[in-house]
């Protein structure tokens, strides 16, 4: 029997669409009604096998859902829960998977008509890619998902999202809301608006001199990748994460300054310090 | 018949051992002596099979030698060019692989008995690994060599290098020292220090929240692995082009200014333009 037998799956993007196609033939899912503003992507989503039914009435998709999966970028959650509002029951268990928690998690409780049944998440598992096209299996494997309940949430909700995930091969951790922007802010936030403020230096440079980007080595392309990311998604996150953000791009500024500093003052022994303690890092990391 | 009979190989890390290997694998290096300052690392050459004979006195491996090439940190090679001047004949051709080079190569050519022997070079081909074991075959295949010529390099001597570089693979362009050194601190080095300094960051997190290392996604991945170069190599690139990286680091801390603002302002349109005309931007670079 799957663990969810009507889903209502909103939003068939790179997550949403993965997760449909991957839990459908795992067998978690057992009907996928899929929503989304466009019918052409909708028609991709079935194409890919990520859902069974559409519809561009996201009310009327989640009638009747036992899970309703939002799976669209963050700032448009809260206007999806306000949406499916009138169609849940308190059977539904609702989830999402924005990448930033905190107020838009209060907002989403406050726009549900149930509130406790409302499991907030966030599966860490992005790709450059995106749309419905982008939908693939194993995006989730050995990845880790976290979810960030409130006082409110139910925990027998909270036990069948964890399932959901774990099913698909994520490690699930728990997490307060809060403190997930905080983390997230650092290890990732921070990167990629770094690889985009990079692009936009380098596109500078470019319209002074168009050869500058015959000369690309291996680093930049690592950044070209990760600022080939979905501009609305991070539109979304940066403004809602703004002032963790705000935090962390500041600290990040001062340790380039420090560096850069070390070598116009040709500080040898304590610029090669820093950079010996960076590389380190990685055996942490992994 | 060998592009080289007699090599001298000063210096057998990633890019010295992988050529020594690759040069001698294809038939354009004839007998390869290797000189270093270490018995182990000399030791590893010849196992890696990148040298026929190691020495560490350097100017007795130069001597006789159809090439000297010099693969050593960039802030090393004025001290190599001295320690061989007393051995290299005007038959000699004498390069390096010093990723800066302006006034690097005018120190050189200073250094040496004849400056227009000397072929200063750039191939521009890297990886996070370093040191005699990380030589390998392929490494500089499709890949892009910068050589630097000034007014005094000799023509057929830059002929030589030339063929060398194609020999094992690599795509040629020659440019002005001055302007390989403003090109490159865009292109290689602004992404370097930017990464090191995020690693930075978030190990000053780190201190007094452990667990945020726990929580990396795929954009963090890609920057620590930048972050694992050589510290030596790096520590010289950063010290030797500062004034470069200077005026590149402060525009790009304005373009990461410029995105956090519209993003603290709520700018959605003009933050959700400057991501997506960045994304655009690998579709040029590829």
């Amino acid at each position: 029997m799957p663990l969810f037998n009507r889903v209502a799956l909103i939003g068939v993007g790179l997550i949403g669409g993965s997760l449909g196609l991957e839990a459908k033939q795992r067998g978690l899912f057992g009907h996928v009604v899929a929503s989304g503003r466009r019918r052409d992507t909708l028609e991709s989503a079935l194409k890919m096998k990520s859902a069974d039914e559409v519809t561009t009435d996201i009310a009327q998709c989640a009638r009747g859902a036992d899970l309703v999966m939002m799976a669209v970028p963050v700032a448009a959650m809260e206007q999806v829960a306000r949406k499916i509002s009138e169609s849940v029951e308190e059977k539904t268990v609702v989830t999402d998977v924005g990448s930033v928690k905190g107020e838009t998690v209060k907002k989403i409780e406050d726009a549900l008509p149930y509130p406790s049944r409302y499991v907030p998440g966030h599966p860490v598992a992005g790709s450059e890619k995106f749309g419905p096209q982008a939908a693939t299996t194993g995006l989730f494997e050995g990845k880790r998902c976290i979810l960030t309940p409130t006082d409110s949430t139910d925990k027998q909700a909270l036990s069948k999202v964890r399932q959901m995930w774990e099913g698909v091969g994520m490690t699930v951790t728990e997490m307060d809301p809060f403190r997930h922007d905080r983390l997230l802010a650092v290890t990732s936030h921070l990167p990629h608006i770094v690889a985009y403020a990079l692009m936009e230096a380098l596109m500078q440079v470019r319209e002074t001199d168009p050869e500058v980007t015959n000369f690309t080595a291996g680093g930049l392309q690592d950044f070209t990748r990760i600022a080939a990311s979905s501009p609305d998604m991070w539109r979304d996150i940066f403004m809602l994460n703004s002032s963790n953000l705000n935090e962390i791009v500041d600290r990040f500024i001062q340790c380039l300054h420090d560096l850069k500093n070390k070598a116009m003052s040709k500080d040898e022994k304590g610029l090669w310090e820093s950079l010996e303690q960076s590389r380190r890092l990685k055996n942490v990391l992994g």
